[in-house]
């Protein structure tokens, strides 16, 4: 399949979504805004107040609930759900309420839907007990198939392109601000239709895992840059980290590169743990990756569900040194019946730029 | 004050927040993703799945309870809240929960927080009735003080400068995507930190108000295009709508386009229902913008709620042929004691382009 659920690929996700109903006695599965929607119907709700919901019911007819104004943006699919257009003055949580009905014991709504909108659905069905339709999407949305990855590694490949692109980049000079716009307007011009971040963090920033671009802080000579950034492309997402350094590093820096880079190539825990980092490494191991940016599954201490064929995820050691430094390397992997595929292929030594 | 909560408004905001809780019986304010945190502390949650949330009690110290990895991005402010990291394996909702206390009768949690969240609080704080915070907070952001109107301000002018510039921007043979990467690169360029959309709809595409630009569609010569672009600087967005076309427009359209600027100029609904057109204008007139791109006060029928000085909203009346072409103009104006001001100066007329 492409980017998002295509005609046939939605009623067959669609199919798989309501056996898991019946397993897990789930009678309504309400979407929102989030991954899920896209996933099952190629469409995709609008982060704003005017309230977007899939209702899908164990059996019988799907219907979309959509503000009126966004109506023209739906492809019609009359054999995978109903339109139901809203007014402006109309209240959308009791039109969807009223799809659901009052007998319904137990629903499963959108991991990411806005509080307002659970909480006034909760005061709505009073009845029904509400739990993330996650516990019925997320084992199927965690296996990816063919088109899917296909998907991945188009994205992949198009941070791989800027990445290496970046080694012959000046960084002296500009801010961490500047070399994040660059990313941003590299990932759209390589045909991401949204950049979702770029991390630039020059040394000492470059100890916070989440630093933000700063537009005071001009990149020197002898500093360490995190570069870590991804986007969506086709509906699928792209997330990179490499390393940059200005004129030559100094031996220590080599050093903590080659553990790094080591433990990325390894199993990473187990590695820096051995070199006896294990202290400066202060977050997982690495994220499932798809149409967002971060799901399931998560490579994190206490995760016991086995990898399978066709879960992708990041695989993102990092050593921080608050007030120093910080390094991470990242590329994304699937897992195939042949072992791991690496779908990022940007070289991965420590760049030394100007 | 600048964009965000610098710490003297952070305190005052605070109190003026606690006194609300006070006045509703709201005995915990718990916010996480969305506008209100930034609002009050200057620090905005990511939008992803590790929680972050800030637990302010009615009286005692404020908790930010964050991911262990995102603590370097937090700058201490002891006199406003004390800092709670969590590790990879700590269950953070458990944490909150642990803040709160069992015997907290009322919460009030942020609008937008992930319902997965919202779901395992109330698991976690069973005897707990919680309501959406905006109940607390959005009386109050809706007043925006002087620093908050001259950031609305800065932003409105980077964004009156590309509509400006569009209008010597040729059109023909682009698609609507080629124009909003146009106007995504240019927010950025001019100060913007984050495009929030860039909606390009060429004739029959605006006449669907939340056009996705489309990568197919070649604008051509005798289309009007609809150009509705905004994003965040320095935390306050801006959002405005221009109407191009290419080569002379017919007599047809730009007599609806004089309904269009007539309508906007004055009071918008009344003057298109009173020009015969009130059946193609399907949406609200407007809605509130601040540190989002919308929120209260919203300009639609039924809301009662008296204009104030220092209500900042949107002004943009529109006008849709479905299948044929549509048009939208829209500034952003201020509720001021002397009258309405605008904040968008671009010229208003249908610009004429090649």
């Amino acid at each position: 399949m492409s980017g998002r659920a295509g005609r046939d690929e939605g009623a067959e996700r669609i199919a798989r979504v309501r056996a898991r109903m019946d397993d897990l006695d789930v009678d309504a599965l309400l979407l929102s805004v989030g991954p899920d929607l896209p996933y099952l119907l190629g469409y995709e709700a609008m982060p704003l107040e005017r309230l977007t919901m899939l209702v899908l019911a164990k059996r019988g007819d799907a219907r979309l609930v959509v503000p009126r104004l966004e109506a023209p943006r739906v492809t019609a699919r009359p054999q995978l759900f109903e339109l139901v257009a809203w007014d402006e003055t109309d209240d959308p949580v009791a039109i969807v309420a009223g799809i659901v009905g009052r007998g319904v014991a137990r629903a499963a709504i959108g991991d990411h839907t806005w509080a307002r909108f659970v909480l006034e659905l909760q005061r709505a069905l009073p009845g029904t007990t509400f739990v993330p339709a996650s516990v019925v999407t997320a084992p199927i949305r965690m296996v990816k198939d063919a088109g899917e990855i296909a998907a991945l590694q188009r994205a992949a490949e198009a941070v791989d392109v800027i990445a290496a692109e970046m080694r012959t980049r000046p960084f002296a000079g500009r801010t961490e601000l500047d070399v994040h716009r660059e990313l941003v307007e590299r990932m759209l011009a390589l045909g991401h239709e949204r950049a979702n971040f770029a991390i630039v963090a020059a040394a000492e920033h470059a100890a916070s895992p989440h630093h933000e671009p700063s537009a005071e802080r001009v990149i020197r000579d002898g500093d360490i840059v995190l570069c870590d950034f991804g986007g969506t492309m086709r509906g699928y997402c792209s997330d990179i980290t490499r390393m940059f350094h200005v004129g030559e590093p100094h031996a220590e820096v080599r050093d903590v590169y080659d553990v790094l880079a080591q433990a990325q190539d390894a199993a990473a825990r187990r590695v820096i743990a051995a070199a006896g980092y294990g202290d400066s490494f202060v977050h997982r191991v690495g994220h499932g990756i798809g149409t967002e940016a971060h799901e399931d599954p998560y490579m994190v201490a206490g995760n016991s569900l086995p990898l399978v064929p066709g879960h992708v995820f990041s695989v993102e050691p990092g050593i921080y040194f608050p007030g120093r430094y910080g390094m991470r390397l990242e590329d994304i992997v699937v897992a195939t019946i042949d072992g791991p595929l690496r779908l990022n292929n940007a070289p991965r030594d420590l760049a030394v730029v100007s």
